[in-house]
C-alpha cells in the first residue's frame, strides 16, 4: 500500500492518535487505511454418505482437491456467499444445514467459514476454477491430495462428527504446521 | 476508492475477465482492488449471573450500552481479538468459553462474532472509548438504551439460552428492521 486510494497522495506509516499500532496514513487528507483479515466462506456439500469435492483447475494447488469456497462479497451473508461459491465452483445447488466451522488462518489474514450443506440432487458441473467435481465417501477421500490444510482439518472433523451423529461448531487456529497433513 | 493504492493511478470501475461484477481496476498496473466485508469480534463477558456492558464515550451511539467488540486486526485470531477488545474497552480480563454467535450485517458489510467469556475477577476499568463499565443482571439490562440492534439480539439470545442451560451457535442476518429493538 503506497498511495491514498481517496486522494492519490503517497502514504506514510505512522501510529494515529489513540491507536496502538502503525497504520497507512495519508498526510494530505488524513485518512487512515486499515488492513483487516478477509473472510472465505464455503460449504461441505453432502449427498447421502458422500461429500462433494472440486479438483482445482488454477494455481495455487492446481490438481489438488478442495471444497467450494471463496471470498465473501459485499452485499451477501456468509450463507449466501457459501451457496454462491458452491454454484460457481461445483455447479451444485445446496441447502444450508448450519454453520459448522470457523478457522483462523492468522499467518495469511484469513478467516475460513464452512457450512454443512445438503446437495439438492446428485448433479454438478465443474466451474471455471475446477477441473473435476465428484462425490467421495469417507474411505475414498484423497487425504494427501487435498489443496489446503484447512480442507484436511474440516473434512476429518466432519467424518468424526458424522460417526458420532453430532456436529458441534469447530473454531481453531490453522498454522504452518498443518501443512504436514497434506502433500506440500 | 479513486486511486490505485499500489501505483497511484486513477482507478476505473470495470468487470475483470472471468469475474461477474464491477471492481475497482487500475488501468496502469492492472491490479484489482477488491472490497470485502470486515469482521468485528467481541465477547459477552459474564461474572456469576451478570453480564459486563460498556457505555459508549464516542459517536456513533455515545451514551448507549454495548458489549466490548471491535475490528479484527491482522496477526490475531478471532478469540485473541475478542480478548484484546475486552481489555481495551472494559479493562477486563476474560477466559474464552466458546464461539457463540456470528451475525451478518449485510447492509454495512460487517460480520459480527461474539464469544462467551468468563470474567476472571470482578474487576474492570473503562477504556478510552467507554464512559462507564458495569455488570447487569438479566432484569437490569437497559434494553432500549443498547447501542446497536446486534447487541440486543445477542443479549436476548444469551439470556434465553442461559435459562435453558444450552448455548448453541447462533447465525443470522441483522437488518435495518432490527433498529426497532432499540431506541433509535
Amino acid at each position: 500500500m503506497n498511495f491514498c486510494s481517496a486522494c492519490g497522495a503517497p502514504l506514510q506509516l505512522s501510529t494515529p492518535p489513540g491507536d496502538d499500532r502503525p497504520r497507512h496514513v495519508c498526510p494530505a487528507c488524513n485518512r487512515v487505511h486499515y488492513q483487516n483479515p478477509r473472510i472465505i466462506t464455503g460449504t461441505l456439500p453432502v449427498y447421502r454418505d458422500r461429500v462433494l469435492l472440486c479438483k482445482r483447475a488454477i494455481e495455487p494447488r492446481r490438481g489438488y482437491w478442495t471444497l467450494p469456497a471463496g471470498f465473501l462479497e459485499m452485499g451477501e451473508s456468509l450463507a449466501e456467499g457459501a451457496i454462491r461459491e458452491t454454484w460457481e465452483e461445483a455447479g451444485a445447488e445446496v441447502d444450508i444445514e448450519g454453520l459448522y466451522a470457523v478457522y483462523d488462518i492468522v499467518s495469511i489474514g484469513q478467516v475460513y467459514v464452512f457450512f454443512r450443506a445438503a446437495l439438492r440432487r446428485p448433479q454438478w458441473k465443474p466451474g471455471a476454477e475446477s477441473a473435476e467435481v465428484r462425490l467421495f465417501a469417507a474411505a475414498e477421500v484423497p487425504w494427501k491430495r487435498l489443496a489446503f490444510p484447512v480442507i484436511h482439518v474440516v473434512l476429518s472433523q466432519y467424518w468424526t462428527d458424522r460417526e458420532r451423529g453430532e456436529f458441534p461448531l469447530h473454531n481453531q487456529r490453522i498454522d504452518e504446521s498443518h501443512w504436514s497433513l497434506v502433500q506440500a
